[in-house]
This record gives structure tokens, sequence and C-alpha cells, in this order.
């Protein structure tokens, strides 16, 4: 299969069903939508909601079915961009190339539009969209992982974590919570709900969780690379800030070259527990690999 | 009825569950938990809660099989509070006597412990405890109502009214936008939470969302007037803060005696919707003359 092609295909599918769930601007919190939308179109490669329809079809469900709960995940992941972008967190003013959200709308609407795309993102599991292709029961156990996976047993819990080591010794246990609650979190709840939704047996879903474990952790240690050896331009950050910042990063507890090999064997660890599905599983496999060689 | 008894009897019970319902403080995110339990128990009168069991009692149905979703209204009212007195919004050090959120564990974390307490009352909704005693499809429809009431649809809307409005000349239709998103719309999702899960039909689920609108103005023009005529010690903060602050209030754009009119009227039309209902539904009404006549 062409990876490039399928992520750039769902890319632009998702690009419009996200347009199209985003609530109109009126009225005078006009603002207020304008500023979800400059965060939720800044340029985002849409990694959680394209592997929440790959899970999907991994299990034998389809696209369409899934897609409200798929943009709910970049609606959750936005927000927690734009809180953790705010001068109180990581206080940082350039995004994917673009300037951070409070810097063009300023901090007070910046953290409305956080509470919005996340309180949005809730409606949005549970509007007819998604409950006209699954059944209710589905419904409420995506928005219970989803939840868990976003809230203060999953990334929020990472967020605190992630601020309060900066500029202590880390150590590996440190950066294995923060790393595993600040992304992996998310990540595993993206490919569950797609499982979830798309009808996986028990056994399926465990496969998958244990896939989105895998490749959530290794997704946030391509990150930690990137900031070392990056380079600003295809980053469209300033690359080099979690040293600056004091950040506890794998590179900083295991070294470079470690911090590869654990990728690769994250990577290894997520695709054998998938090996029992079919080739519609593809995709899936594809992203593990691509995570260890992205370049932005 | 005893409107003080019943309400101190159910502020008990709500706080029990609340303790119940709250994650327990574990690893590096302890102090999150930590500040989300201080918030949560800094005080408040658990009118949201309140409204969805009466509600759901006035319906037929009973306070245990609500009560997850009632204390995720006071999560998400919580959460609301934290937020907003953030120094980038309000700017408050004091609430309820006590001193905000961000003054005991610092903006980064306030900011996050709402994000939590936001994200585990959707958990909370979904989660077996309410499961248990209604059907997927009504707590599917109760999450939808609450986030609508909640997000960029409602309260959030009404914040970024709010403090865009800030140092303008207010007029009716500003301060009706604001007070109607920014408080009404929370305190109507609770009523017609409790409508829902408490088994309503469509013609009481209706005739209670009338209910809820009328006492939510009602009750933020209770805080309008609070701050112009209260006093700082019963209210725990301080008073006089809207005007210096030149926020859009009813004081400020009708003068007080009409805003006490008006007040009145709200009341009044509330009580009327739910003239049908039996006496199941009396906590209802006397907590619609308690919102005139309350003086914190």
């Amino acid at each position: 299969m062409n990876l490039k092609e399928y992520l750039s295909q769902k890319k632009k599918v998702i690009d419009l069903a996200l347009q199209k769930y985003l609530p109109e601007r009126k009225g005078l919190a006009a603002d207020l939508i304008e500023a979800m939308r400059y965060s939720l179109f800044a340029g985002g490669k849409r990694l959680r909601p394209i592997l929440c329809i790959a899970s999907a079809e991994a299990v034998g469900g389809n696209m369409e079915s899934v897609m409200p709960a798929a943009c709910a995940l970049e609606f959750i992941h936005t927000y927690s961009l734009i809180h953790d972008d705010l001068p109180v967190m990581d206080d940082d003013d350039l995004r994917r190339g673009m300037p951070t959200n409070h810097k063009v709308f300023g901090e007070a609407v910046a953290l409305l539009a956080g509470d919005g795309l996340l309180t949005e993102a809730f409606r949005l599991m549970c509007s007819k969209d998604l409950l006209a292709h699954v059944p209710a029961e589905s419904v409420v156990r995506v928005v219970e992982v989803v939840a868990e996976g976003a809230g203060c047993t999953g990334m929020v819990a990472g967020q605190v974590a992630d601020i309060q080591a900066e500029g202590q010794q880390a150590t590996k246990d440190m950066v294995d919570f923060i790393h595993e609650h600040k992304t992996a979190a998310l990540i595993t709840a993206s490919v569950v709900s797609g499982a979830v939704l798309g009808g996986g047996n028990p056994r399926q879903i465990e496969a998958l969780r244990t896939y989105g474990k895998g490749i959530g952790l290794a997704f946030q240690i391509s990150d930690d690379l990137l900031d070392v050896e990056g380079d600003t331009n295809s980053m469209g950050k300033t690359v080099g800030s979690d040293e600056r910042k004091g950040k506890a990063t794998y590179p900083a507890v295991v070294g470079l070259e470690r911090s590869k090999e654990i990728q690769n064997e994250l990577v290894q660890r997520a695709v054998s527990a998938i090996e029992a599905f079919d080739q519609e599983a593809d995709p899936l496999r594809e992203i593990a690999y691509y995570i260890v060689r992205r370049r932005k």
C-alpha cells in the first residue's frame, strides 16, 4: 500500500468533516468559533482521526460511521495544543509555522477556545451523526474511553507531570509517566474508539489497545528526537526548546541512541500485537513504521 | 415543605457522592487531583446537582439514579469558576471567602484542574454508575444536552461575550446574550438532564426546559444585584467588582428596580411552566422563589 496517498486522502475527507462539524460563527460569540477554527485548521496531520478510522476499518467497520468520533478526537487534540501553548504553560509563540492561538486572539479567548473545543468534542460524539451508525451503548463506551485518555487519568495528568518536571533531574520513570499520559493515552483512546465503533470483538479491541500504547509512546519519542535532530523550517517550530526548558525527554534520560532503540522495539511490539489481523490492518502497520521515520 | 432542610439534606448527599466520584490522588498527577478537590469542596451551594435531582424527582425519577450526572454538572460548574478566576479572565483572588485555585496551586495547575474537571464530568456521565440505572440512549442524550449548555453554544460563548463586553457601553440585548449563555444555559441543562434521566415525557421535558431558562436568567440577575447590594462578608467575595470592571449587568443597563421586576416576572413564568406538575415539583417551585430572596 502507498501510505503517503492513504494519509493524504484520509486527511482531505477529515478536513471536510471538521469544517462541517464546527459550529457556525454567529452573534456575540463569533470570535470564539473563529479562534476554534483557526487552530483546528492550522496544519495538523490528523493522526488521531486517521488512527480511529484505520482501527475501525481494521475490524471491518467503515470510515463514515466513525467520522464524528474521529473529528471529536481532533477537537480534543487541538484544545490540548491551544492550552499547552499558553504563557502559563509552555509559552510558545509558534506552532506548525503559524502564530499560536493566544498570539492571534488573546489569552482569554484562546483559553475559552480550548474549553469550547473540548466540550464540543463530547457533544459531537453524542450527536445524531454518530448514533445513526452505531448503537448508543457503543457511543457511551467511547465517550468513557476518550475521557479517560484525555482527562485527569490520561493527557491532563501527563501535562501536569510535564510542567512539574521542568528543570528537575528527570528519571526514566518520570519520562515514561509523562509520555504515556501526555501523548500515548489519547492516541490509544483514538485507536480503541475506532475498534469499538467499528464493531471489533473484545480480543480485537485489546490487541488494538496494545498497538495504540506502543505507537503512542513511540510517537512522543520521535517528537523528543525531532526537537534534538530536526530542523526549524520543516518542523514549523523552534527546535532545541525541550533542552532549554529543561523538559523531561527520552534523549535527556537515556540518550539519543538508546531512545531510537526503544522506539524501534515499541513499534515492533505494536505491529506484533495486530499480527492476527488481515490486510485491512495494513494502514495501521504502515503508520507504526512511519512514526519512526517521520521528519516533522 | 421546608426548603432550607431540603437543600441542606441534598447538599450532604451530593457532597458524599462528589467525594466518591473524584478520582484518587496518585503518582505524578497527585497535585492535579488535589487542585480539583480543592475547588470542588470550596463551599458551593450545589445548585446545579440539586436542580438535576429535583427535576428527576418531579417526573417520578429518583435521586440515586441521576447522581453521577448531578455530580458531573457540579464538576463542570467548578471548572468554569476555576478558569473564570484566572488572571487572563476575571483575575479574582477570592471565591466564596477562600483563595482561588490559581492562588493556591499556581496558574498552570489551575488551568489543568479545570480541564480535568470538565473532561471527568463526561467520563462520569458515561460511567457504569449511571448506566446501571438508565438506558444508554438517555445517557447519550444527556451528554449532548450538557455539552450544548456548557460549550461554545452555551456557557463558553457567554464567557467570551462577557469578556469582550467589558468596558463597552452595554445594551440589554448584550446582557441578555451573556446571561442566557454564561449562566442560564448550564442551569437549563441541569434541569433538562434530570428530566430526561428521570424518565420524563417530551411535554414534561419541554416544560422543565422553560422553567430552567427562567430561573437560570433570574439567578444571574440576583448575582448582579448582590454585587451591588450584597455585603462582602456574606458573599465571600468583594462586592462592587462588576461596576469596577465595567461588566455588562442588568442593573447597569436597566437599573436596580427594573432588574428586580424582570427577575420576579422570570420566576413567575418559570413556576407557571410547571403548574401542571404535582407536589413532587414543589422543591423546584421553592427554589425558584428562593432565587429572588437569596443573600449569597
